[in-house]
């Protein structure tokens, strides 16, 4: 069986560039014994994926020039040794990029059974990592309250607007979304339905940050770093929180940004700003994903995917992430078997 | 009664000047109902105070050029038609840059009796806001455990000081204290017995950190910011805590500095980054207070005072904070009644 991947060509300095990835065709070996073969239906792309291949270890091992491209995806096994995995089953796990993935299943990360019936994109997407982060950053490090003062960047993003919506619909709180161009903003206010948006491309967001939280920022959940975050931080409320989920806007710079020229605002303001990394929580994944999905079949959270077409386009579409193309939870379908007729239209 | 006081000149851009301060000389009314006079003995002297003098208003008013320079000090009551502050009691408050304040008691901070025989410095230092900032940042904020690896800026100054010493040793942690100057350091290992010093004038401070800390720092209590700063978010522990006292690197810096370039690392390590103001634990001070005697009396806290003499000498003295001169808590004696024979030696 022959086999295509996407390996790292070279480590990107700067913008990332489709460049740095290149196509690698070999024959897939038949499973040994507890092995098993999945074909790749969708591939799953999130900005953390940007700091993997810079050649340093994080809080994962850094990707090294001509390995497999690392990435979450869902898909069916179609040839198995394995009890745990039998053939016909839907799972998702870090497959890599590449259309046909040789797993041993020694992990819950690196493949698990999904329920027969799950949506096949929901896993990466929602009830995935994305949703997940989502869950832990906003509800276990944000602490938000009943009627607090909710800000999110990156709020269309796929994180940032399942994030948002929790903070809204769930606990309850006034929330203003940032995001890049009017149709996003117009999706925050209509269909995710937050009180406010912000849109970075044509606005002043320091204005109107301070404009829409004239008590301060109770909890800033951010993705995006820099100026954004800037101006959260000049406009905390008294013991604000802000939780940093990422910071897109850095992770191409080709050298250390400014960072945070005003971060001693967190003392005058006793405020609080910590990281957080969603693997942490893993054994209360279970927990969470019930809680997501109740909260989506009830209308709380609407969400969106960006799905496009073409194992061959997987550096095209994570590059996608950093100018902003993306709208909602960007994904690739690699697989004729999980077309099943959805289109990138938002779901709720 | 004549008065003297500095008074507020300009507000400084960059490096604050002597010249940014003017003495000024008036009579002093009589006391009338409710209203006492204190005869000042000694002004206690803060690097959080430049930041009162930039003509904004931060987490308390800004003052004003024209306006007395507010400070704490101790005196006695030398006039009162007070029955809560008679005359002869020892008295500490925010009597200003002034040699006699005219005095209402309002509150606590404006002025409060202090017991018979207490040592006339103590409060302005160990048992004052100094001791309470070093406290409530070190176990409320910073939260460390026996055992904990603990780094400390400033540690030689007045609050970097007793946070050190009560995490070694009235938590148990191994700490590490970063000073300027062998003498500085000397004292840090010698006199207040932390684990190791690190010089910032003369050692490359990234590698010595490196060096000191393999597994990482689990609480960092600043009084620095910038470089130091970077540093040690670069070689924080997972779940690493920074508790954010001060940032005296960039109190004169006439624009906003680099600020954070990694603050991302707070993801990667799941770390938190924390301000916190004093004034907030107020409800608490009578414990904290308590405490810290305690530890002192028990020769846990080795605390130091660095005291000046004359009234005309208030602006420089002030000066000393920034440059680094002050040995242990910078104060100013102010009237020959509160010369007690002792000097700038550290006290045990």
């Amino acid at each position: 069986m022959r086999n295509r991947q996407w390996r790292l060509a070279s480590h990107p300095k700067g913008m990332v560039r489709e460049a740095d990835f290149e196509l690698h065709e070999e024959s897939l070996p038949d499973p040994s014994d507890g092995e098993f073969v999945v074909k790749v239906d969708y591939l799953a792309f999130d900005p953390a994926m940007r700091a993997w291949i810079t050649g340093v270890d994080t809080y994962v091992s850094g990707i090294q020039v001509g390995d497999l491209m690392r990435g979450m995806g869902v898909g069916r096994v179609v040839a198995s040794r394995s009890a745990a995995f039998p053939q016909g089953a839907l799972v998702s796990g870090l497959f890599g990029w590449q259309e046909y993935a040789l797993c041993s299943g020694g992990s819950p990360e690196d493949a698990r059974v999904l329920p027969p019936g799950t949506p096949p994109t929901m896993p990466l997407s929602v009830l995935g990592i994305t949703g997940l982060t989502a869950y832990f950053g906003m509800l276990d490090v944000g602490e938000p309250e009943v009627g607090a003062n909710v800000l999110v960047s990156g709020a269309a993003g796929a994180t940032g607007s399942i994030a948002s919506q929790i903070a809204k619909h769930v606990v309850g709180c006034r929330t203003v979304g940032i995001a890049g161009g009017e149709e996003k903003c117009r999706w925050l206010t209509g269909t995710a339905k937050l009180d406010a948006a912000i849109d970075y491309r044509t606005e002043d967001v320091h204005a109107r940050i301070r404009d829409l939280f004239p008590k301060g920022i109770d909890v800033f959940f951010d993705n995006v770093g820099g100026k954004i975050l800037q101006a959260a931080l000049a406009n905390l409320a008294i013991k604000g929180r802000i939780v940093l989920c990422g910071g897109i806007s850095s992770y191409n710079d080709a050298a250390p940004g400014p960072g945070l020229p005003n971060y001693l605002e967190l003392v005058i303001k006793r405020g609080r700003m910590e990281g957080f990394i969603v693997l942490d929580y893993a054994s209360r994944f279970g927990e969470a994903t019930k809680k997501l999905l109740e909260w989506v079949e009830a209308g709380k959270i609407a969400h969106r995917e960006d799905i496009q077409e073409g194992f061959e386009n997987a550096p095209q579409t994570f590059l996608r992430l950093f100018d902003g193309s993306n709208k909602g939870k960007q994904l690739l379908r690699i697989s004729d078997e999980g077309r099943d007729g959805r289109d990138t239209a938002s779901t709720r």
